[in-house]
């Protein structure tokens, strides 16, 4: 595709990966905006582009602009925004299109994928859920996912709302049960190092059959006397110990289901 | 090490996995026993071994005895096994060592890992986590596991069960929540492994920082107009709605604490 100009405001993780990706295959980073000066100036050396920490400063005739910043800042930076006919889209899972809307071109450029500062991603490629206030920009907006390595798929603000939602428990949940595993761990002076064979390998299986049936363990196993076992050993931490018994269920009325 | 001559109890995967590694690794795998003459022959077969199904036929002479059957059938076995000299020893996380205590020499080898029958393990290295009756037998146990491997760590019973509550976290209860996100996904037709570049990436990261540190999302994030969203799209869901409040709340409350 053409090289595309585009301005960036935010200087975050999200920000900092699209900067990343749009310079590599091509297009040109005109500009970043950030109100503080001392990250948007390291954003801007970082990319070899210019930054404005005042709104009014935003080149106007950009062919799109990204806005990854945090959710409750979106809907402020787009009303102060002022452009010619570019694009303007936001990258939030949980963030409706519209509020985009007195733009004339506007969309969501979505990924489906969790930022580190610091961590390059593994997954170099992965979706990217794009929603376009206009449908004649949907083309454009693909052709550019594409362009820098992503997988795009079109999807509404109740569809997006949807996948973030599923996001929320593969991702987010997932890493909160390792994080009490391995406090668990820590509290009795085990390395934590010991469960992430465990781990890598849970994951790894999902890549031949479905994770309901790979679910192991004492809940599946209706491991009564394990189960029983379990929930005296967490007996001083009520909230764990209801969390316990909770997922306990769950796998087994789901089970039941299947 | 000295090649061991070893006896298999059980055909399962960890049986399997176990079978594989000592063949592997130049130790002699003298014979399988399961009361099942079909599943015996065939796992016989696999090996290149003997099989058999009555137990007063099983070899009495061996080095090891290894007792790879469900949690339930352990005790049963072992009671009935005669040997002359070998260590019994069995392969379960949450069974204590003593039910192994009519055998003059007993342990406990314990593979911190999940197997799935036609999937081999990513991880090849893996802790094994070790208990003895008698403590002269923990080099010999400790040389066995290092000669196919593994890394062995002794550990005793309660410090066992300890580890293997926190792999029920760490792999099972995560499981089921990847196996939630699938299924809320599929709930709506669209693709599961559209998940898989963010349920990967997730694991990569900690390689880098804790799951601690990793935490992102809503409920982190104290993002109210997000969860309360998704509460509401749970709504026809009560038991998995009451789950996504109490993780929420979890993650909140851990959050304080540090």
């Amino acid at each position: 595709m053409k090289s595309l100009n585009i301005v960036i405001a935010g200087c975050g993780n999200v920000a900092g990966h699209f900067a990343e990706r749009f310079t590599q295959h091509g297009h040109q980073l005109v500009q970043v905006y950030h109100p503080d000066n001392i990250k948007a100036s390291a954003f801007a050396a970082r990319f070899k582009t210019k930054c404005v920490c005042n709104m009014n400063e935003i080149f106007a005739a950009a062919d799109v602009y990204l806005i990854a910043v945090k959710d409750q800042a979106i809907a402020n930076i787009a009303n102060q925004l002022k452009t010619e006919h570019g694009i303007v889209m936001h990258t939030s899972g949980s963030v409706e299109a519209k509020v985009l809307i007195k733009h004339e071109r506007y969309a969501v450029f979505y990924p489906l994928q969790t930022f580190t500062a610091g961590i390059e991603t593994s997954e170099q490629e992965f979706p990217l859920l794009i929603e376009c206030g206009q449908k004649q920009d949907e083309s454009l907006l693909t052709e550019l996912a594409a362009s820098i390595g992503l997988k795009p798929f079109l999807m509404n603000s109740k569809q997006r709302a949807e996948v973030h939602l599923a996001a929320v428990f593969a991702c987010n949940f997932v890493n909160h049960f390792i994080a009490i595993a391995f406090d668990l761990m820590q509290s009795k002076n085990y390395p934590t190092n010991l469960l992430m064979p465990l781990i890598k390998e849970s994951i790894h299986k999902l890549s031949y059959i479905s994770p309901q049936q790979a679910q192991t363990g004492p809940a599946v196993r209706h491991d009564d006397l394990v189960i029983e076992k379990h929930i005296h050993m967490l007996q001083d931490d009520i909230a764990l110990k209801n969390l316990y018994q909770l997922i306990t269920k769950h796998i087994q009325e789901n089970q039941q289901k299947d």
